[in-house]
């Protein structure tokens, strides 16, 4: 089989990839380990910066985001019982939208089945080839059978486990780490949401996030310990814990109910560099990830996709290939912005274990700075909203 | 003896309350343990808030100030070879002005001197009774003599070293301190400045300050490791090491002489609470330190004068407790802003050794977001010209 651009992993990011070249008439084949089943079960953020939105309506799928999407203009931030609003509206001019992963790669789905997209499921035993020559390709099996895949090019977009990153000689990358010191307990519950806009505390006993998916789907999170096991929580321990870090009266209003979905998710904060290697281009979580304070995630892994869809594009359009060549260059400096918000984000919200009296003491005069000035709030909406591409 | 308020310390903070004071006939004693010539000898930071001019013009020693101190309308901030400037003027109204807290004492001098304020040099073991009741007094011993002093009040502007602070039982009080793992290397040199406005610079060596007195006094540091000692460097040896810190264009013109000061000064981040104990409220280093990046020392002990100052004044004209009961939430709450800033400040330039090559590259992430963000530039120039009392 041939195809101009072999795109490893059929997540978000690998399928809007293709259905924004396909959009242009350049062919893609997407192959993806998991079922469909299993992607579509994946709970993941759900806060869309506009840029990914936009890129979502290029793609011919931003029909129901525009329509489902809940438009969110602010956020509150909280210490104990002291609660403020970042107005990202007013500071940027623009809201952030809230809308599930789930459902982005469920539009990206049908689009690219309506579009009759070559979407390859269960795919194993993935290997690129030649990725610095001329004529990469990858092979797999399928279905028991060993197949081949000539391209142009190879995007890696199968995320921090997959096998693109380490297609890349580890003398020819360099790996940037930090791994915090504790987890995210998060619960989805069928309740309304204890808040219209998503509230994230601070408080002495550790980080709680009050967030959604519509209005009758809550998602929360309490930051836990690495070694706590989501069977080590009962629902109301979790609902219990959540009432102490939120302000008192989130936390008497705040309607809870059976957990629909319980899970413990560490966080990382990575980098690889380049994102680029010969015909080889890394994607997303592929080549960095974010700690989830700030929904940074998928949102960063669409610029990436911004980068590569319109160096592909001037490629096959126009015989330029300044914007592959600058490909990693360009993801880089925004993906190293993006990490500094999230590690900035998630420093000023969380209690780490090893925290000195004064470096609370520190945390808490941010947040206070954060609440008495304007062009603080101005640079954290920027952030939080996405910085231009 | 008797006074109203018994100032120990002749620093530019006791010096600078004593005169404000006196302006509203208010009795106050200095009492200073160094002669007047080492008190002029210690150099010490140069740039003042406005807020500090303004104190000075209250305290009428604002002539040589407004005639001799230099505004600078921004300052410049490199890494490598890269520079760009904050411009403070335009975006906070405001410049600093360049002015040596040498010289701000020796105006306060000239006016406590003119005035026939009491200022006792040479004073040896002072120690503070009777703070937690209405009748508190300073003794202390001076030319072999012990004395006693009578007052209402007891301002301690005697420094990190100074026994103010300890004067308030431990039980009573919280410490909070971080000390960082390098110092600073400072040379005074009668040398024209490098350039007009001051240079931080962030160098994969280390950090540096280009900074200056006059036209043609110039203030550089580096900083160096903890165990290193002034005679251990050269002239020779700093100005090459500052070269190698500094952008190409500045290395070139730097024009270098022999130090006519060379020390050391390590770095450190301390915040005692509270800042009243009583009838003895602490001022100045006497309860909190930064590190100089920012030159935040001076200036933020002219604003706990502020605060007091205008405490007293309300006490003694209309009867009011009020500014004096709230003058340690008051004090604190700018002073934990502004060791945020000092922190975050000196986190952002200089090397430290124990820094991952992931927090260096979110490090050179945050300056590249200074560069390149109005809103990031604004909150670093609000707090860099002075936070509003």
């Amino acid at each position: 089989m041939r195809t101009q651009v072999a795109i490893i992993g059929g997540g978000p990011s690998g399928l809007l990839l293709s259905q924004l070249l396909h959009r242009r008439g350049i062919d893609t084949v997407v192959l993806e380990r998991q079922s469909r089943a299993h992607v579509l079960g994946r709970i993941r953020a759900g806060v869309l910066e506009r840029g990914l939105v936009d890129l979502m309506i290029e793609a011919g799928v931003g029909d129901r985001v525009q329509r489902e999407g809940i438009p969110h203009d602010g956020t509150v931030i909280s210490h104990g019982d002291e609660m403020f609003r970042i107005d990202f509206t007013a500071l940027t001019g623009q809201p952030v939208t809230v809308y599930g992963q789930t459902e982005v790669t469920r539009d990206l789905y049908t689009a690219r089945e309506a579009a009759g997209g070559i979407l390859l499921h269960g795919v194993e035993g993935v290997e690129i080839q030649g990725a610095d020559t001329d004529t990469p390709s990858v092979s797999y099996t399928l279905d028991g059978q060993r197949q081949h895949l000539s391209c142009d090019f190879v995007a890696g977009c199968d995320g921090f486990h997959g096998i693109s990153r380490k297609t890349i000689p580890e003398t020819a990358r360099r790996e940037f780490e930090k791994v915090y010191p504790f987890g995210w307990l998060g619960v989805l519950s069928e309740t309304p949401p204890v808040h219209e806009e998503l509230i994230y505390a601070n408080s002495e006993r550790g980080f709680a996030l009050c967030s959604m998916r519509n209005a009758n789907l809550s998602r929360y999170y309490i930051q836990c310990r690495l070694d706590d096991r989501p069977e080590d929580w009962s629902d109301s321990a979790f609902w219990d814990e959540l009432r102490r870090r939120i302000p008192k009266p989130q936390a008497e209003s705040l309607i809870t109910g059976p957990s629909i979905e319980k899970s413990i998710a560490p966080l990382r904060s990575f980098v690889t560099e380049p994102m680029r290697w010969g015909r080889l281009f890394l994607c997303g979580d592929a080549a960095h990830i974010v700690p989830p304070t700030g929904a940074k995630g998928l949102n960063t892994a669409a610029s990436d996709v911004h980068y590569l869809y319109n160096g592909l594009r001037q490629f096959y359009e126009d015989g330029d290939s300044e914007g592959i060549n600058r490909y990693s260059e360009k993801a880089l400096a925004r993906v190293w912005k993006t990490e500094r918000f999230s590690w900035w984000f998630s420093k000023l919200m969380h209690r780490f274990p090893d925290q000195s009296e004064f470096e609370h003491k520190i945390q808490l005069a941010e947040i206070d700075f954060l609440r008495s000035n304007t062009a603080a709030q101005t640079a954290m909406a920027q952030n939080y909203v996405g910085l231009p591409y």
